[in-house]
């Protein structure tokens, strides 16, 4: 099998079935994190008005997982990604939005009507992983297969979504903050070096709410696994700020035992 | 489609692929409390010497949760069961292992070799979902379809499981483990009225190590969601316990904000 036979557009769409598992997609929400904004990864096809989850079938020889680093490999050229599965979408609703977007899709990249028994238009489940990428380490693809743009958008910004995408990525973001204290986002979504103000502007995107900056400082200090590098960042408008870093082993044991508890209020 | 067309064995196997949706099962760690131990629900088809979690295909017109819940209807009689999905099961190890059972199954069953381009041949990946019962309040069906057994084991004992289910189970209680401050075990697994020793052993079960009797109790009831019925569990051998039980409301506005850390050491 060629190895980007998936991507080969309407052949991929018409002999999907022969190389595709059956009924059953993967989507990446992909988060990133700049200038104190959350960021996510969308692609939209020529043609189309709406933004959609990067994704992809799976291949009949492929782990599940090895889909979804394949899916960030194309599109961000990043090799190493965090990423996590956090769900399988697959009710009938969900089946019926999709198929009538789906019919419209073959139309648009291909100028004909897709027959009714096409594996395409069957139910097609979809399993979610969530990405924690470094933004300034990502490289975008210019242009992909069948025109595809892909570019990043604050998170909060209003989209027009496809299908269920909104959905699924509520859901990313809901299995994140309920396990705040076991993933290293700050690890995955800052630079090696950061300042107080950046992890936490970070931690209050993602919860979706203030935190007291004092409290902040002192409780994941005394945390004990971040270490400030006596170090300044210099260029700012404002005065420069301390930067710091984690300290990789005591961070990963933390993490294991889970730092914080879900209750920030209480954190 | 007649109801029960799933569990009318040579027939659904033979025709399945008309009526379920394609390589994908449910399977259910189905966990209860009884006597301190921690429970789990397991079945086996006449002729096998290993056992299964309580699983299913899903049918073309069927939402996966449904699925879930209609397994648990079947073998337990409960109709409103506390369950969540927890991971989607599928690499390409998985399908080795579970191609040669699938053979086995079949011939035990009907005696008959199966087609290899039987569609119960091909690579079957598994969404797991991890069920809370209160033991007391379960029937198990005396016996199931193909002479299927079921019962009560108790979790840490040596059992021989088939395929790759005992890996399913870990990842459940992984799971269970990493969300105890949200996941309502005590309402779940404990009678409405349990004592402060139930309550505890069950959140050692799930831990897998003791906590201290005396700290435990003071720092669940500083959270303020159980309350002291002042009345004792009288005919032991020992004291007659207190016997306390949650406060709905408040119990489940802790659960919604996490009411512990996955670190117990410090809870």
């Amino acid at each position: 099998m060629k190895e980007n036979v998936q991507f080969s557009g309407i052949e991929a769409l018409k002999k999907g079935a022969d190389f595709f598992h059956p009924g059953l997609s993967v989507d990446c929400v992909v988060l990133g994190f700049h200038k104190g904004m959350l960021k996510i990864l969308l692609t939209k096809y020529k043609g189309f008005n709406e933004w959609m989850l990067p994704g992809s079938f799976i291949l009949k020889n492929e782990n599940i997982d090895d889909a979804a680093y394949r899916i960030l490999k194309d599109r961000t050229g990043l090799d190493k990604v965090y990423l996590n599965q956090f769900y399988l979408f697959g009710n009938l609703n969900r089946n019926r939005i999709f198929k009538e977007s789906s019919r419209e899709t073959f139309k648009i990249l291909y100028g004909t009507d897709v027959p009714e028994d096409h594996w395409y238009l069957q139910r097609i489940m979809t399993v979610g992983y969530y990405a924690l990428v470094e933004f300034s380490k990502v490289k975008l693809r210019e242009t992909g297969y069948e025109g595809e743009e892909i570019r990043w958008f604050d998170l909060h910004e209003e989209i027009s979504f496809h299908a269920d995408h909104k959905q699924i990525i509520e859901k990313a973001l809901e299995t994140i903050r309920l396990n705040l204290g076991t993933i290293p986002v700050g690890r995955e979504l800052l630079s090696e070096k950061f300042t107080m103000t950046e992890l936490r502007v970070l931690y209050e995107s993602l919860l979706g709410h203030n935190l007291d900056r004092r409290n902040f400082q002192r409780k994941i200090l005394s945390l004990d696994f971040i270490n400030n590098l006596n170090e300044q960042r210099r260029g700012g408008a404002h005065k420069s700020p301390f930067l710091y870093s984690f300290d990789a082993e005591k961070y990963e044991l933390a993490l294991r035992k889970g730092f914080i508890s879900t209750n920030w209020e209480v954190f």
